[in-house]
């Protein structure tokens, strides 16, 4: 029984790792939307009294709020349970209770100060599926008890360039970032999905269909969309030949969706016990870093690979695995990039290229494509005190595949 | 007058770098005619008596010969004339008396044996125009007298994927380069351009049309199709913003190029007195590397950026020079390659590409181009005895902008 919602159905046991377990799936959606339940008469409920109308308890709904969120206060990120403020719902502004955020590496980068001195108190999490518990007067797409989705994005500025393109991501005067990220409307960095309740603009909140466990959705919000905006970007063919490098969050939701597209996905994994699993997800080849061999019969093998290991790396030698004009795609190594030889690259004229999540338009698309196509990551579900635990275990490649914290749970 | 062929017209001036020096240009093609002649007679006149019949003097021209370079016994690239071995004229060969031949910054590099250790004696040269005096019996597209284009490869499988797609550059069974490479005709290691004659396969030499300036076509064989391949796979367009990374001999072939395209070109320099001359090729503006403010002004500009400098350099700064999509093409660093930043990258979808010359149908298209579009090198003229002055010259950045040998000037 979960603590924070007494509510039964709610108890969470840590491991659903199996994506055949259908039951297990259904259980999780079926306690999902009771807990969505449960957690809008948990906003609700603060300091309301069980007299009190159906106004008030709306009017306390849209009012700023002080909500629980579990944070670090520097970067060894000793995580604790913390009050942050979220602003009062303005009028294109969505409430979510939080059910349910995923653990992303770059969530660890974050804390850990790994790409430049982060704000503390930091609460990460960017990606996150909620029940609506308020809306402003000018929403639409969403009403009290839907369920959306949130990834790395809150807010840009809707009119430049890139916004009109459906590019919010690279908004030119500035993406607001879902946490550690300057707050243009209510000042401040940004807090993420690492608590139970979260305001933002709708435009920057995705639809949930029905048919989804709601368990397994929110990595669709990070790892999922930053896969599957390159396969869409450089138009992966059915039939192709699409590398993964590294089978971790991102990489398996790589396979998974290089696999809906009909593409012949390749698997590069240091880790030996994540070769099976590799093909459990639809690889048809899985192979070792230390594979030498293997290395050489790849050559000039791939019409498309992308790498999502989130550390530097010799990232030359899978260059040399692509076909002729074809791209590697970095997504994960955000860091000073480990040697890249002018010569190789111009002998194929491949292309080394950066992508970074996708736009509101495509995180849709892909939420949808995944319901569509049963696409869902295999997930880890832990209770918000277990966050130091699970960052370890990404660190130590132990995940399988993605912690995602019951943010009801706690 | 020139010692080697006795020829009047044949006598050189050192520089023709100003490139609407029209007359100087004319003057320079009819006594490149005239050498060619005398270049047929050359060839012919190897232990030819002055009544040798017609008959014999075609059986001497096809025969294996010894012929003068110019090469290097170490990388310490002391250049000296050397005899050479080309073979005899098998029936899709194609043999010339070679007219000019470009320094290439390549040249150089393999000299110096900074790509791996060299093979000497090597005799350096991927940019040559010529006049044929020998064809095979199953060549169609050169008779006698015909002038030819040979640049940086000189044979492939011609069966597989790629040289069938027009990819000879990528023949995946190895191309062989005009130097130093493993020559799967004769054995031992092919002899380049820097030489007075050359037997090479019909495929790989170009068609020079008629208006063309000899003494300005051999660095469109190098040089020129280098950077027009680009500008035809990244497809650029009339009125996109076309960057040009370093301005030597490539970089000057890019301005020319891609101004002829209808691109809005920007040159960035680390030499001020290049400035003005990139306004001169067609450049809209030209930037130093040391302008901050101009570095900030650019941010996000480019459609396309080709980067010909031949060093590695710190390349960050300029891909993020990119518009959002957009690909730099590094033609130049062939070294393993400096500071790309995966953060930086991925922000705006950015793409660092490498390209390799081009197939012989586009280096032909290249140099059809240029003849069309009234484009040639500014170059300077020198004899085999100023090599090693002119690779100085490049190294200090004093070339304008390519040196062009004049091989029967010996």
């Amino acid at each position: 029984m979960c603590e924070a919602c007494k509510n039964k159905a709610h108890t969470v046991e840590k491991s659903v790792s199996d994506p055949e377990n259908k039951s297990r799936r259904e259980f999780m959606a079926n306690g999902a939307k009771i807990a969505a339940g449960v957690g809008l008469t948990t906003a609700f409920g603060a300091g309301l009294t069980a007299g009190a109308s159906e106004a008030q308890a709306k009017d306390n709904a849209m009012a700023e709020s002080t909500v629980r969120a579990w944070g670090a206060d520097s970067k060894e990120g000793h995580f604790h349970p913390m009050d942050i403020k979220r602003r009062a719902v303005g009028p294109n502004d969505v409430k979510m209770d939080i059910l349910f955020a995923g653990i992303c590496h770059s969530d660890i980068h974050t804390v850990h100060s790994d790409w430049g001195p982060a704000h503390y108190p930091l609460v990460p999490g960017h990606e996150m599926v909620g029940r609506v518990v308020a809306v402003g007067s000018n929403v639409t797409r969403f009403k009290v008890g839907d369920v959306g989705g949130v990834g790395c994005m809150v807010d840009s500025c809707g009119v430049c360039e890139n916004c009109k393109a459906d590019r919010e991501q690279n908004c030119l005067n500035g993406t607001t970032f879902t946490y550690d990220s300057e707050d243009k409307v209510s000042g401040g960095f940004t807090y993420g999905g690492y608590s139970k309740a979260i305001v933002v603009k709708e435009h920057f909140v995705v639809n949930i269909p029905d048919n989804m466990d709601l368990s397994r959705v929110a990595p669709i919000m990070c790892a999922g969309i930053t896969t599957f905006s390159p396969m869409q970007h450089w138009e992966l063919m059915k039939g192709q030949n699409l590398a993964v490098i590294g089978l971790g969050g991102l990489g398996h939701m790589a396979v998974k969706l290089g696999a809906a597209h009909g593409a012949n996905v390749t698997v590069f994994t240091t880790t030996q016990d994540k070769m099976a699993d590799a093909k459990k997800m639809g690889a048809k080849e899985a192979v070792l870093w230390s594979d030498e061999a293997a290395f050489k019969r790849y050559q000039a093998s791939f019409d498309l690979m992308i790498s999502t290991v989130p550390v530097p790396f010799k990232i030359q030698p899978f260059l040399n695995l692509l076909k002729l004009d074809a791209t590697l795609v970095n997504v994960g190594d955000l860091f000073d990039m480990d040697g890249i030889n002018g010569m190789a690259l111009a002998f194929g004229r491949h292309s080394l290229a950066g992508s970074m999540i996708g736009g509101m338009k495509e995180t849709q698309a892909v939420v949808d494509y995944c319901a569509s196509h049963n696409i869902a990551p295999d997930v880890e579900i832990i209770k918000p005190s277990e966050i130091e635990r699970a960052y370890q275990s990404v660190v130590n490649k132990e995940a399988r595949y993605r912690f995602v914290i019951d943010m009801q749970n706690a």
